[in-house]
């Protein structure tokens, strides 16, 4: 069973009434209640929000998420940099981490990523095709054909500022004329990273079936799947694994 | 469920005694129920080998195969390139392939790096210490070291010729004073390849914990998972998907 | 002194009229002079056509070739088995390779990729804007936009059916609604090989200025830069480099 | 020509005789000299230190710095944030970086990498012996067997906790009993960084010959050598690049 949790700053939810008729109890209630439909008792989803004591991203929260997700937009600057390194540190540890959106600009994905992470955006609602550039890849499971389509989205454009991703899965197509690399994968620590570009608070993106298929796959793709000793900090070795020659002083 | 076929030329085994003594019903029985008994209800396992009509891999046994398991040291050259070809097209329509030991000298393996695929090796039995460089990956799972080793093992070093691998799972050091990227991943079409170098057939490496925890790993691993659309064969377009302004002659 | 050889199977522009208006002495003389012209005394440039007695490309040809480009369209079935044999040889051993526009389907790519290589496509003349989404590659040098255009090209989408390349320099976005990985590079053995999609034998896209700039970038970056021993055929090692307890029959 | 800055902390060399004995000026100025020797004109050199104001790393220094070298072992901490952040600016304008041997633990390699970059070590003097997997990199040239060695070195082993590399060009074994990645490549924004693992300060490694090579190979391949249009920061685009449908309200 994989333990998720759904991070959403919640304002523009509760601020902006255009925002509220498309999530009125937030992004990250359609998002998790997405989750459990598709997936069941394969995964257990909670949230957790901004405002929330320590963002509800307690040492104990962390401890027990298999998968966190994080959609952030306009209060980027008012999470905690010790939440921050404390999200970096389960990544590493094997945590996986599904970065949403505007959450491009967040300080988790900027400390994880070491470049600057911008790109360039238009919100005047165009047509977003995306393609499938890696069939076969566990995060493109159940669709069908080889692109799909969301009739009304923000640009998100190149160049986006990130380091090569070890695995491209889409490509988005604009009908303004911009590409983005907008579903890439990255791996940090033993932690898995998805980033996946959709996602406006206008647009109803996270209520298309594709989306919610996309995103059921990537949560179980970033689950922690393997072994191997992992440490954060440098280790001394004092005796050799093997015998050999040691210098003369 | 995943459906496994481990081929096998088999022949070492019928004709050199000192390999009789370690697999007395071929490599690939050892594999097969080493699969079984890990993976259980998860996998159904066959086996294929060189000298049935075939090599034993029908387009029937293809098709309801989803992972193919490939052992060939001395008759790569028997093997049909019809067959080759049959192969590697359903590799590229998804099936997962796990190449091992000496079989990087294959035709298969050949046709889908598009390289010479060689390397440097030396058989006097030299311990070999696999060092995992990709924790978390699911290739590693059950593996809670940095490394496993191998008592005895054929060494096989760099450079070995291969395109530069989609994911460096595993770096063996030998005794001897070699190295190797000793298990590496790459994607060809809708399919998952994972070479594996271990596997001599007079030493009992495939009796070993950790070398059938790998294994067991790869299956599961390499095992179609996801979608979008695969052609092999181009296809013309002949409507455009967006309106544009066509050029006036 | 880099010395190129462009090879163009020339027969669209001794055939059909369009294609010789455009390139009345074939693409490969206006490639080669525009990289003489752009490149100066950094490059020597010869060229070479399928009907030429070994394709123009001998054994002394080619050993005295750093970099060659290849296009290719209707006639790839017969350029010789054992041609394509001996150039995959020289790329393994240091050959740079541009590989240009419909030698996408050309048998010397297919080998060295190992994939089925094709794509979907449409002839249209449709509007085409390639991204760079590499910038400071070595082989955008010079292109100081994010992007250049095309005002009419053939679409070639997705899904391109290569292995995932080292380097994504460009993607095209296609007025008629696809994206391409349009630029992207390979290593296999001592040799690069760059892959650039446009260049369409009606449309005179390689008269175009950016085209011509990444095509002698790509001259550049492709010729034999490193060391390294290579061997295509693999080495048994009697000795080993160090010392090492044996084992005990 | 490419200007090079050689960055030093230049501590043991003041405060431990036997650092004194093998670079009584510095490992600064033994990198530099041998630069200068090897490149001639085709590089400037010049040296910064930890002790000088702005660590010898102003605006104006670091604007006219087309490559610099990082190396740092016991005072990481004392480089100041703001110097950090200025230095990853210019990586990702295009500067390159090549970090060395203990800069591991730099802040600038932990800052541009998104992981905690810690690996195993011991300091015993054993063999190292530096495999080449990447023959024909540029950053090989020169280098005309399969391996170098070093007699005597400080053992850095896996698992280093680096992202995976764009070009995995070196790979060490140790007496001892371990392997490395010991030379990858990765690029940030339009810079490319190089780290390169050996350089201990009492063995006297950037007196050998061949790792001498490398560092002359690895200036001229990080030097900026591309184009296309960068911003760190994101950019809002008002109007679409091409025509399309807008939303009715």
């Amino acid at each position: 069973m994989i333990r998720v949790t759904i991070w959403n700053e919640f304002i523009h939810e509760r601020t902006k009434p255009q925002v509220q008729a498309v999530y009125p109890q937030g992004i990250h209630r359609v998002i998790a209640e997405s989750l459990s439909t598709r997936l069941g008792s394969a995964v257990e989803v909670r949230t957790a929000t901004l405002d929330e004591p320590e963002h509800g991203l307690s040492d104990e929260v962390l401890a027990s998420t298999d998968v966190l997700f994080w959609w952030g937009h306009g209060a980027h600057d008012r999470v905690e940099d010790a939440i921050v390194d404390r999200v970096a540190k389960r990544v590493w540890e094997g945590m996986g981490l599904v970065v949403l959106h505007s959450a491009h600009a967040s300080k988790i994905f900027g400390r994880l990523m070491g470049t600057g992470c911008m790109l360039r955006w238009r919100d005047l609602g165009e047509r977003e095709r995306l393609w499938i550039v890696a069939p076969g890849h566990p995060i493109t499971a159940g669709l069908d054909r080889e692109y799909f389509e969301l009739p009304q989205s923000e640009m998100y454009g190149e160049h986006f500022d990130i380091p090569p991703p070890d695995d491209l899965v889409f490509i988005s197509w604009f009908a303004g004329g911009e590409v983005l690399r907008s579903g890439c994968t990255f791996r940090r620590g033993k932690g898995k990273i998805f980033y996946f570009s959709p996602g406006h608070e206008t647009f109803p993106i996270y209520h298309d079936a594709n989306v919610q298929q996309v995103l059921a796959n990537a949560a179980l793709w970033a689950a922690p799947s393997g072994g191997g000793a992992y440490e954060n900090r440098g280790r001394q070795i004092s005796q050799p694994l093997e015998q050999f020659r040691p210098p003369t002083a």
